[in-house]
């Protein structure tokens, strides 16, 4: 049980070097922080009546992500779930296909696939960025896929692979060069999961634009927060058009007939959480500014403890920092539980990274490559508190 | 094109008892109404920062809505498609099953399931409630469904069917009573569908609360709103477990650790979505009294129109009046298009029912009964103007 036998005890230096950077109190992981036009925007948003599907918020809180993150098109969503699931069926994920998605992900990327009717297929992990291995995939892939009229079927299940979702793990720009070749080479549609990298830019440009479509969440965890929010990003005019479509239940424009066309969703944000969301892109980049502060800060406190490294950006990326994260050595990662019992129990809000999707209930019959990084950064990884407000002054 | 020459002239006398009713000036179909603590609690909602899946007013919604709907379990979610949805879930429907619901509903009802995976199979209305006619569901069960190993299924499509959905109209209870026999005799799930009816009862109890499951919605156009929101009612206590974990991503509760034991949504309605609702349930009551005093008003004027009835609540039913219903004369039926223009021409909004769903390009595939009322009345509806404040003094 008690590995401080044997093992430097990690706990307490944690906790020490934690609390050097955020002083005496209680934090939690991250939480929303409202400085700037929240309330008067919302009071607005009251005040016109207009506090649902159709109003101006909406229409400003997409073209300021528009700006922001250079994607041509960008349909605001209830969430990030419902908007991967939008994506994914158009990027033509059908039921019965696979579609690869990461081990190490929230249950919604894999959620949103099943959501699909499709089925799941996770991939291997890379330590550098957190994000899939593309080399590792290249090579699974020429083992397990063959071509069949156009399109790559596993070899094994007989079903199409029919798309490629990187997830910017944290904020961390995945190996997005090596993910564009894999599926060009593979056929495979390429939908980013960037619910966690609003404000992460690969190669300078912001991530979730460089697939056919990539997806935004705006959750109350997340950098800014609608409440609940997403949002599905396109450089494709009609993948665009297709996408408000879907999201706002497939109706035809007209004067007062009510149909529809396909079957369609009830996904369109209100106004009224998109009135929040306006004015929290309008802090975005000093709350960008502020978690990169807060991230230095930790670096300089933990480099002095052993056996333990803060997760740094990607060489060639500039990540949004949104979960601070340390990765244990494997030598003390069986000492991760004691850290979390230790820093919860301080009231220093710490997390172990989500459960690997190959081994949640849902998703055991799914197929899965080896996944020996993915294990081990499952073993790990601990998130620490990474609000904004931690590092607002300089 | 001019049905004038041999058919009274409609559109002006409608016109006319409109105005006489709602005075000069624009009027849309249903504005929201926000005259309690809305802006407070959304406020208050803000400086918590509580502002997404957790939070008081989300639990405070919920039991005000047990409260007032009488339901024993009630979990809000985003919105009354993904209520329905995750009820029909709950209540056995699987992929390749058959729905029952009415051809004359909103889109909204069959695609929801259509997200189950399931077919809906459309039904026929009678003209008393504009719910199903029971009896005629009945006879035609008795026809086209045979029984196998304790579940009843199509004999044409040899799909189980596994659920009907009555949707009370404009918020007019259905034939609640003939609907349970009718369930009760073909082995089915009832599931109702009570977007438009909070605060309709039927013979004193509250729509929503007699089948396994009833779900309401809280879009921008209801009763009352949150911008967008539902919610599903249930007195199983199992079901209502099951309903807030299949909605919350269906994460097992731990300190720290992200485990799911099934396929999950993230449809929990934000806590500032909810902080509105708690406002506006409050105002309920008023609402509800200015719009049946406005059915009162409109009676008056429309008693002098022939060829037209003013939809008044069934026997044995207390309507919420949600939509004011206008059914014409088959005889003027023709003059449909011409009153919609001269109404909305005028700024009176107006809007003739849903296209009847089994005509909907995504549906015309499923199986349907013979729709004879069904049609007469998708010819002949017309609702008018209903917001509450259009009545709020007496």
């Amino acid at each position: 049980m008690n590995a401080a036998l044997h093992q430097p005890e990690l706990a307490p230096q944690i906790v020490a070097a934690l609390r050097a950077v955020v002083g005496e109190g209680q934090f939690a992981l991250h939480e929303p922080y409202f400085a700037g036009s929240e309330a008067a925007y919302v009071q607005e948003c009251l005040q016109s009546t207009f506090v649902s599907s159709v109003g101006k918020f909406v229409d400003r809180f997409e073209s300021q992500l528009a700006a922001f993150t250079g994607a041509k098109h960008v349909v605001a969503v209830v969430n990030g779930t419902a908007a991967l699931q939008v994506a994914l069926q158009l990027a033509g994920v059908r039921t019965g296909d696979e579609v690869l998605v990461p081990a190490l992900t929230f249950a919604a990327t894999s959620n949103a696939v099943a959501h699909c009717g499709a089925v799941p297929h996770f991939v291997e992990s890379e330590e550098q960025t957190l994000g899939i291995d593309a080399r590792a995939l290249r090579e699974y892939l020429s083992t397990i896929a063959e071509r069949h009229s156009g399109v790559w079927v596993n070899r094994a299940t007989r079903r199409v692979i029919r798309a490629l979702v990187p997830m910017h793990t944290f904020g961390h720009p995945g190996d997005i060069d090596g993910l564009l070749g894999v599926a060009r080479d593979f056929g495979l549609a390429l939908v980013e999961d960037a619910a966690e990298s609003l404000g992460s830019y690969y190669h300078g440009v912001h991530t979730g634009t460089f697939g056919l479509l990539g997806t935004l969440s705006f959750n109350g965890n997340k950098t800014i927060t609608t409440g609940g929010g997403g949002a599905i990003l396109t450089n494709d005019a009609q993948l665009g058009r297709r996408a408000r479509h879907l999201t706002t239940t497939a109706k035809l424009p007209h004067r007062w007939e009510f149909r529809h066309d396909e079957v369609g969703y009830n996904y369109r944000l209100p106004n009224l959480n998109a009135a929040l969301g306006c004015a929290q892109l309008e802090q975005l980049p000093v709350l960008l500014e502020a978690k990169r502060r807060l991230y230095f800060r930790y670096a300089a406190s933990f480099g002095t403890v052993s056996s333990v490294r803060l997760m740094a950006e990607p060489a060639g990326s500039r990540s949004n920092y949104w979960l601070q994260t340390l990765l244990l050595d494997e030598s003390v990662a069986e000492q991760r539980d004691d850290v979390l019992a230790a820093t919860n129990d301080t009231g220093l809000m710490t997390r172990p990274v989500w459960v690997l999707n190959h081994r949640l209930p849902a998703f055991l019959g799914s197929p899965h490559m080896l996944l020996p990084v993915a294990e081990s950064l499952e073993r790990r990884i601990v998130n620490i508190p990474s609000s904004a407000q931690l590092a607002l002054t300089p």
